[in-house]
């Protein structure tokens, strides 16, 4: 292998798909990224047998090839190389970097035991615009659980029925759910992306790339730009979620959404680990207010909010960081709870949009 | 106490003082900030008995009184306070912040307790421009030794004689001196001023603020915009710094600054714990050129850069990072070395610029 490239090159290649390494000591050749050099096209790859990320960088191709290196070092030599030509030449597993009057040689593994990356051959594809798509990712992904134990929780699940697209995360005490039209659309699709990949493709996808995902029913690969990401669904059943979410009820409020959240977290600011412990918020809701009363050994607090009321009035407890969690994905200046009762799932709603809910099961007092 | 002021007003406090808050948890009440109403200013003091900090913010005081609270806490409630009028309020050791319809009681200590941050009274004073001893710390803090050990390397030394001002740092492997001229000033004064309160000074003064210094045997002041910082002087002997600095050298060099540092940080990449053990990297210096060849267990990596070289060949090896650490303080295109010998104490200079200096002494080989 032998090609001539631009640091801008390298860096591009190396920091998309750097998170695939995987982090774990288990096999050391899965902390090298590979390189492969064909076509005018350098290939970076990486997988930790999870997830495969691959991009595609344009470069001068003199002689193809292949090398894999260990990752860190090699992006660490990249950032710091000098704004010059760069020239990369292997041999065997080696390779070398020269620029000005300069060389770095560095120790990389056989490519040939390096696992593949295999595309999907599957005709079951949907295409949508990158920035819909990031954002139903961040209205959810934050819901899943990070415990490994139920990895079907892990994950969010991701729903193609016709026309509707939709994206559910829940770790069972939450759960928030995005749904958008998918115009024209034929297929259908269920099954449950890991988080992680999806964290990658929140991060890499610029706004205004489309993006293709294409799936079978073991793995599924998403395509934007010069970027893929392939992974593994998650197996297990995923809660049926439609019928926890209540139809109708009691209470429904509108809130000026800056404030709750700001209310909420000072409350939580008397908590002494914060949001490290479940952290109790008491919603006390009466004659169009929410009142917050909250005390610790290190003082108190009262909060007082003015909100629009319909229906009855009720006192309802929270873990005080899923309700910011949730107001974070709120673009809306209002926000619409549903309030079945102090023992009953809650809803949340940006005002006037009825693509997102995020559902909170209250604490007991 | 009762005042009314604004969110900003609270958090300008708090931020210039918060870092003099003591982080051991000896004393409680250390873990505090002293709130001062008093001729419609807002005083907030903090100190952990070797620097302590005041901070003067103008606000409206409806009554005197003074408070001692949790420093962590109050800061926390202060960034997440609404944009409106708050009223603070004292009864006895606690306080009442009040803002929109909500109420935020913090318990505090008994303020009587908190040690005075007194002033200096003495004539002994110098002033010069913020910029310019902003500059001079920069150069010089580095140096400072982070071991507790030997307290006198845990300070710089401050000299103030006749028009001539001088800093110089030193962790008995490397030594900067900056040395600026003092117009008209006929006072003296040599101590070690701790390089904590050095970072605070350096982090809380703005370009265009002058500072006042004022001193006595044991300790000293600094005064800029609303601030004031208190230090004890580190008692102990500062080494005899001019001794060792070489009036002449075998080997003069003009090095492009920006390539050497690279080169040098590209040749650490190769020691696997880069900056946390002694990283060796060795100049041969010959026929105008400096060529690094290191090598690891990961690779190998020869750098050659074209110097201006006036005197004899050498070879000298020294610690990679104070290396780089003082090429980051040198603002100018080109850096000036002078080597005496491997064994001997080396020079680093910016280019036409005598105000300042970087002794390092090299590594046996």
């Amino acid at each position: 292998m032998k090609v001539l490239c631009k640091k801008e090159d390298l860096i591009l290649g190396i920091n998309t798909v750097q998170r695939a390494v995987s982090s774990k000591n288990t096999l050391p050749i899965l902390q090298g990224v590979r390189l492969r050099a064909e076509n005018q096209n350098l290939w970076f790859e990486a997988t930790d047998l999870e997830i495969g990320i691959r991009c595609q960088v344009p470069v001068n191709v003199q002689e193809e090839g292949q090398v894999v290196l260990p990752a860190r070092l090699f992006s660490e030599i990249a950032r710091k190389l000098p704004d010059t030509e760069i020239r990369i030449e292997s041999t065997d597993n080696n390779i070398n970097i020269f620029y000005d009057s300069s060389d770095f040689a560095v120790n990389g593994y056989d490519p040939e035991e390096y696992p593949e990356i295999s595309d999907i051959t599957s005709n079951e594809s949907i295409e949508l615009p990158a920035l819909l798509f990031k954002s139903m990712i961040r209205k959810t992904i934050f819901a899943c659980s990070v415990e490994e134990t139920r990895p079907v929780f892990t994950g969010v699940l991701l729903q193609v029925n016709k026309e509707n697209i939709t994206l559910v995360g829940t770790d069972t005490h939450r759960l928030a759910l995005s749904n958008e039209v998918l115009q024209g659309n034929q297929k259908e699709f269920n099954g449950i992306i890991p988080a992680k990949t999806l964290h990658e493709i929140y991060r890499l996808m610029e706004d205004d790339d489309s993006i293709l995902i294409s799936f079978n029913n073991s793995r599924i690969i998403f395509k934007f730009s010069q970027v893929q990401i392939v992974t593994r669904l998650i197996e297990g059943q995923f809660p049926s979620y439609k019928q926890v979410i209540p139809a109708t009820c009691n209470t429904k409020l509108l809130i000026y959404t800056r404030k709750l959240m700001d209310a909420v977290e000072r409350a939580s600011l008397l908590s002494k680990d914060n949001y490290l412990k479940t952290n109790t918020v008491r919603f006390n809701i009466e004659n169009s207010h929410i009142n917050i009363n909250h005390f610790s050994e290190m003082g108190k607090v009262f909060e007082q909010l003015e909100v629009e009321q319909n229906g009855e009035d009720v006192a309802i407890s929270f873990n005080a960081k899923y309700i910011i969690d949730l107001l974070k994905v709120v673009d809306t200046e209002n926000v619409v709870m549903e309030v079945s009762g102090p023992s009953s799932p809650c809803i949340f709603r940006p005002e006037s949009n009825d693509k997102y809910l995020c559902l909170v099961l209250p604490l007991r007092n």
